[in-house]
């Protein structure tokens, strides 16, 4: 990739900083899409090392181009601890660059050597971002509206969220060769342990330590986000219900008090236990989905991960 | 697509006003690009019908979710005369529409019969879409700078105009099953013809009739755009360059007697002549590259057509 584009991606993906000087540890993703493929390959056995790599490289970039564009539309100017491409660069420049990574991401899946595999890798990938569009969309729609019901926000974390993760082991499974009964289950598996991360994500928005989370604590809130602890809670019916929603409805920003106030109402309404049950059961789902032949031990591991994330 | 997502894009595609009724005719694009995939596969023969409607429609998708993006970049208001999508439903959506438009592109190149051509072609539209970046990129920087060559000037123009024109034409030949020699004449003429189209563009931009570009008059030199006419003027070296450099400087907003005054000194110093001199030759060039066996009517049409829009 060309400069300016190139300084950009690497700064955005943790490589390095601005002015191309060595990142401090911790700012690269976790590259979880891309462990997913690796763990899905290795499940099913039989998989081309070079081949699965490719794909794992071409979600990372997927996902990060769509981390680009999101950080746009949400005005966020801080992730992974240091500011956002657009807040260093200005927004132009993060939206074109987040456009040159889909590209690339594409790029990558076709020049795989079985183009078989590439195009039904293509189709699943783009598919995958037209949920992820579609679930962004309604993820920014939901900012300010009351009267978001949990099944809402569930299908809006499928869009968002799940589905790429979904898609990252059902690639896994094909880069592997894998049958298509197998494919599916691996698309299943990925799509249930999708929306058990949200979820454990919303739960970090609210409770996480920002030391390891990177993001200021309580900046769900603050901003009044729809994460699923607080739909869970405004629905519940219960007088702390009424007081979160009357702090949700106020124009005003929210003072650090009104943010531990929040927090400690989603929790009197039963909202950070309902998110933690949900999560619990997605990940007991995503286990069920997995036939016992590709029941790998570092499947296990990532999905215990997933829910253990400090919070 | 799923709403809201298909309104907006039915809206900027010119199918439909904001609230889906009819829009008014000449609200849809010209639609060359796709034009350029038939003239190209038809002057190649051999074509399968419905690979080349698949890679025409791709080829339009693409461009569209580029002037999506650029309309949000740029802040431009108007496109065809009506409001542009950012303008209606905000940043946030034309931004994740543009990029659904881009991956539904490439789904329906995913989805070709043949697998073969599916790949390259899905290989040349994104590595067409990098370029597309670089280049607006470049456009970007060029606004409020002053220095900017010719050369600088037609480079970006490649990137950001000729290379997508290109792309058109040489994937019209592929779907058409034309050899590898074919096609790169193809993408060579389409490329010349690809920065002759931005070099009319650009004079179009200062001398068109608003009532058929549906553009304001002289918006690009109220915006100090450094369009092709203008580097050539700058880089003129004479008393008329300097007057339109301390214009060009100048902060403060440019009333219409600027504008008026800033197009005259454009015309006085063969900004407006050595535009139309670039573009001639970029149109004779664009014919030289054709081999005589694909020198079809149509394509020399869409050639003629493309300088002899109104300006």
């Amino acid at each position: 990739m060309r400069e300016p584009l190139a300084t950009m991606a690497g700064y955005h993906l943790g490589w390095w900083d601005a002015d191309r000087s060595l990142a401090v540890e911790g700012s690269a993703g976790k590259a979880l899409r891309g462990a997913l493929v690796f763990a899905a390959a290795a499940a099913c056995t039989g998989g081309d090392v070079g081949d699965t790599a490719q794909i794992a490289a071409a979600v990372e970039l997927m996902h990060n181009f769509t981390l680009l564009h999101d950080d746009v539309m949400d005005g966020d100017r801080t992730r992974r601890g240091r500011p956002t491409v657009w807040s260093v660069w200005g927004t132009s420049d993060a939206i074109v660059l987040g456009d040159a990574l889909h590209a690339a991401a594409v790029q990558i899946l076709a020049d795989l050597r079985d183009q078989s595999i590439a195009v039904k890798a293509i189709m699943r990938l783009e598919a995958t971002c037209v949920e992820l569009c579609v679930g962004q969309n309604e993820d920014c729609s939901f900012e300010g509206r009351l009267g978001v019901t949990v099944d809402d926000y569930i299908r809006m974390a499928a869009g968002k969220t799940a589905c790429l993760i979904g898609c990252c082991c059902a690639l896994g499974a094909l880069s592997a060769k894998a049958d298509d009964a197998t494919v599916a289950a691996l698309g299943r598996f990925g799509h249930e342990l999708g929306l058990a991360f949200q979820f454990v994500d919303d739960l970090i928005g609210i409770w996480g330590d920002p030391g390891v989370t990177g993001k200021p604590v309580g900046s769900d809130l603050a901003r009044r986000k729809a994460t699923l602890p607080v739909v869970a809670a405004l629905n519940s019916g219960s007088e702390a219900a009424i007081e979160l929603a009357a702090l949700y409805a106020d124009g005003a920003d929210m003072t650090q008090s009104d943010v531990d106030r929040a927090a400690a109402l989603v929790e009197l309404a039963g909202g950070r236990r309902a998110a933690q049950r949900f999560a619990d059961e997605r990940i007991q789902a995503a286990v069920a989905a997995l036939p016992d032949a590709v029941k790998s031990e570092d499947l296990m591991a990532l999905s215990h991960l997933v829910c253990r994330r400090e919070h």
